[in-house]
């Protein structure tokens, strides 16, 4: 029985056997005082991102973000599917010629690509990218594909890896050369149709970022000269890092008709007339939410993950004293064998001190420790401590299943309470040019009345490194009379901030 | 009530909403005359791949197939991880420094490998390559992880598309330049651990591609002409095609410590000696195993595709007859919502003939078709049509899903065994050369006494086009005296046969 049990220990439910803490100094640089160095030091220690793999900007994805990775991507997949989407798959190298047919689209990425000029001993006729994002991959397809209005609303996406040449300095998950996303590009018959993909986009966000990640949100209209390169309009979800800077985690964009036009995607309507067809693009950035959830949940110890995202959500720590050794691994190989029938779980017998073990797994965010000693054995109860307050609870051997999803329940809920009152707190209102100042060093969103210039938007940028992130989605809030910044008349609410 | 029953059919389970069937003619070719016209049939007319992309050897994977290569993927990684494997994600770009490290891996590759020159407006200091395979990108970073014995075994899995440049004609799944795979890479102590890992991963690649998938195959170790660049041992399942080629779906490399000496894997041992590591890397090829599903199973109606492998399993269609349209439409919600609570199911309500309908579905090999006309729903049943032997039963409503699970079993080991005697027939053995010749143009593999000589299989292949397979592995079988090629002195049993 005792092998059965061992047995089915070693190959029931999540099994990570390496631990890739890469530092020996488990220790971490505090949160609040240092959030950049804290950061580049959870990715590290916690064994998310190995740096040094010999290209620069190419980061290797270790498994315990792999694990994060896979899980976010598979959340949104099915918010996707739910919501009428498929998958799809298209090359990763796009031809020179694509690229050219749209003319914003072409000047901002040709500078931002890598390019293929030869296979094997060949050159190439035509020089190929990899790409930066398949508009010009999927489009020419579309064109072939489409005939009438039957055929719409087309909803195809993928998961995979994106490549940009980056300038500017990378950081792990937030800008690297290569990084996981979704895209999902959508074909419609009409501009009302489109807009209604941008709900149903935010809808699939929410669901997943808000409700199961806890990452709290604001949906911006980027301004003009903020969109996409070749979009009518860009529709952009930001949350707030700890250290008061926005991250950009997703983005919509309303094509209109500025792709099927060069790309020649048409249709026949129900009168029997050729019309050119509406689209959309959505781009939730796996990589970027990853970002979000390390960032905005983490504290001084390390990770904190949600229970629902984490790779381990149990970590079992037997701990033996001289004589009870068997006791104890036994009974731990049973609550292993048990509780991994509904979660996932890890016993961790790894020849370590049990304090030294208790840091990694609190670096590495595991929501549950369980512990077991002799006394535990003897009392048929273990001991369970929550990673997001460190509180310890006893709870009887039969309890602790029930226990568990109580507390994840209770973690999840805390965490989320916890990130919504930073965010809210970080939502703040300037008056004025020297109140939006203050306010922006402060950190996180200023609301401010705008003239919706460029210009305008350009000196904030010079004066304080801040952008203009846009008006709020729908909103119908009236401006003051002035515009903040330049005083002239203003036109619309939007929040400014810095960000990543 | 039936507005909650139309939108849980539209939101349950998965959804296909695009079809794909590319041509609107649906007849296809006889598979046992021409197989080869068949296949590329079936591919575009079931909607799995579209070759139309402009750059030349890049199909674009439809929904059809993607679903099911995510599907297969997600099998064997349940596989890997259950016996221990972790997720991790290298990057496609590999630095050509990296390839010169191993003679004969670098020797096989530079010829066919995608390379990068130029980055935005930059020409790049190093070249970097697309994978082929990731031992190049992938060993660099074991060398900085690995310290002691501790630190091993090390399994690592990644799955994702890699790059070859192919210069011989390309077929769809079965040789592409952009193709799936999932590549695991181990560090052992010892070359018996390596060995063991050989079985490890036959283990997983049969719990999948046979009992899950329903393809036989057979193990062989390649001859040492055939291995892997740079590999120590290469083991290699094949199956069998319906043309009686065989096709390899997936390979073991043992690497012995050819790679850990130039890329300076090394561990410290129990006796504090340092010592290079042993290797091994396991390769299924999703692409191809799907190009086997196809094959193997398929009948000249198009795709017969596993249960559980298939993206739709139960697809509904409403037989209306004028008046009792919304009784049918009522009935076949309440049936979909139902059904879809534990199995994948679609309800095909387009403005489409049955029989069109029938076809399509019968084309892209979904298990059991139910139609449901006003007769079933005044008599409370329906009509379960099997996709494997056309086969019709009449249930009652109460009784539909206990038979379709029923039936779903049947119909794969109705598959399995049909599969299993085309592939033992299609084992035959032959005493001499005009016996290997005769048995060869009959397909499948031949199994001979041979004398394990490269000159010997090079012969075979210029008279014959037919490849020496190897040994199957770990078999002790006793050759004859004369290889039956050459006539000289036999060393092993070996399968012969002309291969994809």
């Amino acid at each position: 029985m005792l092998i059965i049990i061992k047995i089915l220990g070693l190959i029931v439910g999540f099994i990570v056997d390496k631990v890739f803490v890469v530092s020996e100094e488990l220790g971490m640089t505090v949160r609040k005082k240092d959030f950049g160095e804290w950061y580049l030091e959870v990715v590290k220690k916690a064994g998310l991102l190995d740096q040094r793999y010999p290209v620069k900007g190419f980061p290797v994805y270790m498994p315990w973000a792999v694990f994060m990775i896979k899980r976010i991507t598979s959340m949104l997949e099915q918010g996707l599917e739910q919501s009428g989407h498929e998958p799809a798959a298209f090359p990763v190298v796009i031809p020179e010629s694509s690229l050219r047919k749209e003319r914003e689209h072409v000047k901002s990425f040709e500078k931002e690509v890598f390019w293929i000029t030869h296979a094997g001993q060949n050159k190439l006729d035509e020089r190929l990218f990899l790409r930066p994002t398949s508009e010009t991959a999927i489009y020419p397809m579309y064109s072939l594909w489409i005939r009438t209005y039957q055929d719409l609303p087309l909803k195809l996406y993928q998961s995979c890896q994106v490549y940009r040449y980056e300038t500017k300095m990378t950081k792990p998950l937030i800008r690297g050369r290569e990084f996981f996303w979704i895209e999902s590009h959508t074909v419609q018959r009409t501009n009302e149709d489109a807009k209604k993909q941008i709900e149903e986009d935010m809808k699939i966000t929410e669901d997943v970022i808000e409700k199961k990640l806890g990452i709290p949100f604001i949906l911006c209209e980027r301004p003009p000269w903020d969109k996409f390169p070749g979009a009518e309009g860009t529709y952009a979800y930001d949350t707030i890092m700890p250290d008061g800077k926005t991250a950009q985690v997703a983005t919509t964009h309303n094509l209109g008709t500025r792709f099927s036009k060069p790309f020649d995607i048409k249709f026949v309507d129900e009168n029997e007339k050729k019309q050119y067809a509406y689209q959309t693009c959505f781009g939730p950035g796996v990589s970027r939410i990853l970002s979000a959830v390390i960032s905005v949940h983490g504290d001084d110890k390390g990770l904190v993950l949600p229970p629902e995202l984490a790779p381990v959500q149990v970590v079992i720590i037997p701990i033996s004293v001289k004589g009870h050794e068997k006791d104890v691994i036994k009974k731990s190989n049973e609550l292993c064998a048990e509780l991994s029938k509904c979660l996932r779980v890890k016993l961790d017998n790894r020849n370590y001190r049990p304090g030294f073990k208790f840091n990694e797994w609190e670096l590495k965010g595991v929501p549950v420790r369980l512990e077991i000693g002799p006394d535990d054995v003897a009392k048929k109860q273990v001991t369970l401590v929550r990673r997001d307050t460190g509180k310890r609870i006893v709870v009887s051997d039969g309890e602790a299943k029930k226990e568990i999803d109580e507390i994840m329940k209770d973690i999840f809920d805390n965490m989320k309470a916890r990130a919504k009152k930073f965010f809210d707190e970080n939502l703040r209102e300037a008056k004025n040019y020297k109140e939006l100042k203050e306010k922006l060093k402060q950190g996180g969103l200023v609301k401010i009345s705008f003239c919706y210039e460029e210009d305008c938007a350009q000196k904030l940028k010079d004066d304080t490194g801040a952008e203009i992130r846009g008006p709020v989605f729908k909103s119908n809030e009236k401006p003051g009379e002035k515009c903040a910044i330049c005083g002239k008349p203003a036109k619309k609410v939007v929040y400014a901030a810095r960000a990543y």
